[in-house]
């Protein structure tokens, strides 16, 4: 099979062909990848900034749409045929290490939920059944984008109707936490990017107010939208410390609520001004939205089906595995909102 | 009457004789001080850590106790001759501003309390009534080292039995919280401080472990201690950013929970590393300890009476108000747990 693989950190993925794949263990599924997706997180390990990674050579990427070819032993969730979402987020099955794919006289490594390949092995836990009739492209990003931006509004914000807020960085998650937030009412919603595409977009899915950061300084912008008191809540989802640092700062004293989703380099720290928290500010990262794959995915597929879910649009460009390099740099460059890799 | 008086920030304060009391406005209490108590603020304020102070020359102290002389109209919580805790907790009663007080030919400026001073105009919502059994001395604390010290405890971090706590900083606050915590059947009650006389304390009130951090690394220390887990829980109370970072470096992942008293210069940030948020740490700042006076003196004063908080040993040295100077450079120097100021 065909993989995009990560030789060193700070040099592009590689297209390898003829790649075996191994038996699989107790706990394996493998599949047969439609699309994937590639997140914020792949640009983060391809450049190194994980750190040392000691899994070299490395099959990467964490959310996709696929069939299921076969089953490792105590696999029950799912069955040769069904159409699946992987995601990295933990659910409910057994867990199982990622396959060690054998490849001339070495092997490749991989996590327990991997899709820049055409076929891979993920660990039961990391699937959840996809139906037929939910667009395949969207479903990928039922793996990573839509359980953490979602999730993070309606399962940890939790924003009171009439609120103010502000989200920071329309990338996949920033965007359907906006798509999220916008469902509950709020009496102000401030998209900020640094893209004019990305804060029309935002703007016809809701926003009331758009900031473009390379523009205004989005934290006194959000001051003045205020009279000067700050959002009750802020998401942040941009990557970088100096925007989870922003997204703190724009929230307002006594009770105002700052969560984030952006993992930066992890060399890298958020520096944050302690008198904010006795004032009454409050931080908090979130994990995958704090989402339970098998609660949540089948309850945003309902949402989407009943036409409260605006997606449709969070896919802005669709790329051959070939592709996978100019994909990460548009991620990079932010020109795009979520790429899409077609197996 | 005498005051200790802020002429200029960076300089020490000034005894000032025959600085006249003016009239009382509505909502306001003149209170002849018998003690004052000195916090980590006062030095903070002296030091210019506050940044630049518009209300010089200042009078200041914020937890004190005195006997009630004249009440302002509307008044209605306390009457002449009662003993009373002043604190810069705001409890019930009409809030004011403080006094300011006429000398030669200026006048003095002061907040809404005021303790380091013969008599103080302080605003009725910063008074609680205190019993006449309850030692004097210790009743200064009950402005605010206890209320928050006690209160970051008992109201906000409220340890599950069992669970491992480090303290960092054993002031007032520190020292309160520790013999709080002790309260809640902690595990492991781990006390940090570079002062061996204040660990030797805090062994003896209850903590497990201690260590100086003049010579080990505290975080370190701690993930020794706890099988490189983390303490679930850690407050941290030493007035310095690079403690506060130390006390959220040190709780555990998947829930681990730091509170910070400190107050450090305005100018100073904590840097956090954002991924500890996402694995599940979480830091709060505490503001008093979310203590309603009101409510919360009467119960913490009924538990001293019933012997369960040990709080007698947290006044280490009485200083005439003429000393305040020295005491002042001793809090700096952090020889005192709380200085006391006879006035």
């Amino acid at each position: 099979m065909k993989a995009a693989v990560l030789f060193n950190t700070g040099e592009p993925l590689e297209i390898i062909n003829g790649i075996q794949m191994p038996a699989l263990t107790r706990g394996q599924v493998q599949v047969k990848l439609l699309y994937s997706g590639l997140c914020h997180s792949q640009l983060m390990e391809v450049q190194g900034g994980r750190g040392e990674d000691k899994y070299l050579p490395h099959l990467l990427g964490h959310e996709g749409v696929g069939i299921v070819e076969t089953i490792g032993e105590g696999v029950t969730k799912v069955s040769p045929g069904d159409k699946v979402v992987i995601g990295w987020i933990k659910g409910d099955g057994l867990d199982a290490p990622g396959g060690k794919y054998p490849h001339e006289d070495y092997l490749i490594n991989s996590g327990s939920a991997t899709t820049l390949c055409e076929k891979t092995i993920v660990a039961e836990n990391r699937l959840v059944t996809l139906p037929d009739d939910f667009p395949e492209k969207l479903a990928v990003l039922l793996g990573c984008a839509l359980p953490t931006g979602l999730g993070l509004v309606f399962n940890e914000l939790q924003p009171l109707p009439n609120s103010t807020l502000a989200v920071f960085g329309l990338g996949g998650i920033g965007m359907s936490a906006l798509i999220a937030a916008k469902l509950g009412q709020p009496r102000m919603l401030i998209a900020v990017d640094v893209t004019e595409e990305k804060l029309a977009m935002a703007k016809k899915l809701g926003a009331t107010h758009t900031i473009n950061a390379l523009e205004q300084d989005p934290v006194a912008a959000i001051q003045s939208l205020t009279e000067g008191q700050g959002v009750e809540y802020s998401i942040e989802a941009s990557g970088q410390t100096r925007t989870i640092e922003q997204a703190f700062e724009s929230v307002k004293d006594g009770g105002g609520q700052c969560i984030f989703a952006s993992h930066p380099r992890d060399d890298e720290r958020i520096s944050l001004e302690p008198h904010a928290f006795h004032r009454g500010k409050s931080i908090r990262g979130s994990w995958g939205g704090a989402s339970k794959p098998d609660v949540d995915i089948p309850k945003f597929i309902a949402l989407y089906n009943e036409g409260k879910l605006e997606l449709d649009d969070l896919i802005t460009r669709t790329y051959p595995l070939e592709d996978v390099n100019i994909a990460l740099d548009d991620l990079h460059n932010k020109k795009i909102i979520r790429a899409l890799i077609e197996i």
